[in-house]
């Protein structure tokens, strides 16, 4: 028997705001953050487990002590009796009723759950000696359908119907498997399109993600229309009429002027349009969704939880559903999200970019395409080329596509040298 | 010029689940609790004003390192600034781009910002040497609307609605400001009906109620369905047939769960069904409200913010909306649910109890019926006799209804002596 020994936080920014990378229109100055945690056990294979938080600077350290608030839920603990039950150790950590108080269920509570969460799922991982995504891809229907809390839920989606939606992916697995690992996965890139950018800039890194092989580019919008207009019209003309424009509010705009700021974008012909309101927002979503039809709406990086997940699904609020590695409590709440976009037969394209989003992500997009939707057409991944050389094993992105990584974890782990390099110090970075 | 000097915060836990006082169907053993901050000035009149987050236990040092992280926004500041225009120093730190990215908007770090905007409203009411509900209502139509943030509200709440609606409460606020002076504020109680009690204690503490003056009283529910029927049966035997009897059910249920139980329930005659799913779930409680009417759905104590007020308002979701004087961004945003109510025509009956909350609540209630709804018929506020002797202005609830307090402030501030005595050492409470 071996038990977890401990649960080691780290304060951890990058001072990406100097260079205004990441600007938008609500986030003009991010420094990209993790509040990072390691697992540490006394097995002799020294495996550990990683995982984080993705915050954008300020807060990061409220983000580390919600973290140490769960230590006693972990640290004493027999490994194999956390991770032989996930399903049970999500529950467990979820409905601390003490602690659900401070969300319930979403936010920086919720989210640290999440690392702790995923920090488990990456030392399984390791331990099985697989990637994450082939771990779980290759778990059985009743395996993954475990991990799932349906509470809130069942009025959409019950476990029966999980079921019926993993069973139904089953036959196809083994090819799809082969296929990723022989083609990759779709991606598309935000490189070019924020808001710190001047024109030529704009122009020279959507001609450049053209060359990379992407299909699909993303321009921020939202501060300034007739500026909206203009970099569209740059971005449109450096790209050519074959590759997809999407653009991205980042919860700019209130209901009604996101519909008339996007009548005005809408002749660049949008891929889809991001965050145009609250992130909280079903009903503005679900307004602007029927009025930019057939635009679709995409949004999910801010969303707190399975619960709205579900709502914006029923309300047809969103066309592209874009979960985030980092957002929920982890693996299991995600995989309740691919559940629901696949019962309601919407596509998952998860939200990256930051630290480490791409390198966790993936993994879930595999899973989905494997063994919860079956399908890939109009499915990608976000990708921003930045700051990756910090992962232990970093996302590779060829051709406009991810290669599915073969090394054992969930692709959380940042090398030591950076953790401690970037380790904040209480001043500003 | 005065300056704030400091923001200092406390860690305070109170015992309460030794008592199981406070037991309900999610929160089994609840230690009350308050994530505190004080802020001090270096002005002569030795003034300061306090605030907190109230939570359940576990948790609160989350909370107050959420509050600590807010700490350079107001200290340095000039205490003129800060207090002489709330509005911005509200949007100011909602609207840090950094920490926004925690929430956004809802949670801990939104909460965090509610005890500070409501530390400098405790400080705003003490330098005017008035009490925060007589500061609040005595301020013109145009100074409460320069205080909400309408981001996200205008498809349902523009600044012209609520300067509407503030205007046409103008004229009768002196006369309802005597008559809450002269007949206080009526309240409802909750102490007869957590889920901890036997059920002699039940029929007794139900008996008292009514002795006491109160015409409704409150029961947990949402664990065991027989038992709940039993215990409102007790319930309702005690009270008679001329006292209401609101249930709640702490959001145990699923959306089908709910409206079969609550079928059962409802020969007893309910005054409101609070809480009965995900606090998240607006399409939910729409589906429930319809299906128990004309039995109001109630629910706020865990409503993120304004946008989910509005949301649940625009889907007739709810029919009672117990905001919450600690769950939101302060007074500030709790006048935009307010405002949301009054537009709708949906009274607000606050959530209160825990520790602290009637103290600081009843000040919104107040200004609810003088300056915004201008109505009293179907509101009141909850009550739990519980903890008050920890305030320096401990509530006054007698002959079942609140008493309006005279003394300047908030009523947030707890007592030195408590503080120190309650503070969190680092073990078990």
């Amino acid at each position: 028997m071996s038990l977890i020994t401990a649960l080691e936080t780290s304060d951890i920014r990058f001072p990406t705001s100097l260079l205004l990378d990441g600007s938008d229109a609500m986030n003009p100055d991010p420094d990209y953050s993790a509040a990072y945690v390691r697992l540490v056990t006394d097995a002799s294979d020294g495996l550990e487990g990683h995982g984080f938080v993705f915050t954008i600077g300020r807060g990061n350290d409220v983000q580390v002590a919600a973290i140490d608030a769960l230590a006693d839920h972990v640290v004493g603990r027999d490994v194999d009796e956390l991770l032989g039950a996930m399903g049970r150790t999500w529950r467990e950590l979820v409905h601390d009723s003490q602690l659900r108080w401070l969300g319930p269920e979403k936010g920086v509570m919720h989210m640290a759950i999440g690392a702790v969460v995923d920090a488990l799922w990456d030392l399984k991982a390791k331990r099985a000696g697989l990637p994450l995504w082939r771990l779980l891809a290759e778990m059985s229907p009743e395996q993954l359908v475990e991990l799932v809390d349906f509470r809130y839920l069942t009025d959409d989606l019950t476990e029966a119907d999980a079921l019926r939606i993993l069973r139904r992916a089953e036959p196809g697995r083994r090819e799809r498997t082969e296929r990723l690992l022989a083609e990759g996965y779709p991606a598309y890139t935000t490189t070019p399109g924020w808001l710190g950018y001047d024109d030529a800039k704009l122009a020279r890194l959507s001609r450049e993600a053209v060359t990379e092989g992407f299909g699909q580019i993303k321009l921020k919008v939202g501060a300034d229309l007739d500026d909206d207009v203009r970099r569209l019209g740059i971005a449109r003309e450096a790209v050519g009429p074959g590759i997809r424009i999407a653009v991205d509010a980042n919860q700019r705009w209130d209901r009604d002027d996101a519909i008339a700021w996007i009548e005005r974008l809408a002749p660049f012909g949008l891929a889809w349009v991001e965050e145009p309101t609250s992130p909280d927002d079903v009903l503005a979503h679900a307004a602007i969704a029927r009025a930019i039809a057939p635009v679709p709406v995409a949004t999910g990086e801010h969303m707190g939880g399975r619960v709205m997940a579900k709502q914006f699904l029923q309300a047809d609020a969103l066309g592209v559903l874009q979960i985030d590695a980092t957002r929920v409590a982890g693996v299991n709440e995600n995989l309740a999200m691919l559940l629901l976009a696949a019962k309601h037969g919407v596509p998952v394209c998860p939200h990256a970019g930051g630290v480490g989003l791409c390198e966790r992500v993936q993994h879930l997009s595999y899973l989905d395409y494997i063994a919860v939707s079956g399908e890939i057409d109009g499915r990608m991944i976000e990708f921003v080329d930045h700051l990756h050389e910090h992962f232990v094993t970093p996302v590779e992105v060829t051709d406009g596509r991810y290669r599915a990584p073969s090394s054992p974890g969930s692709g959380a782990e940042m090398r030591e040298t950076s953790r401690s390099e970037y380790r904040y110090r209480g001043t500003d970075v």
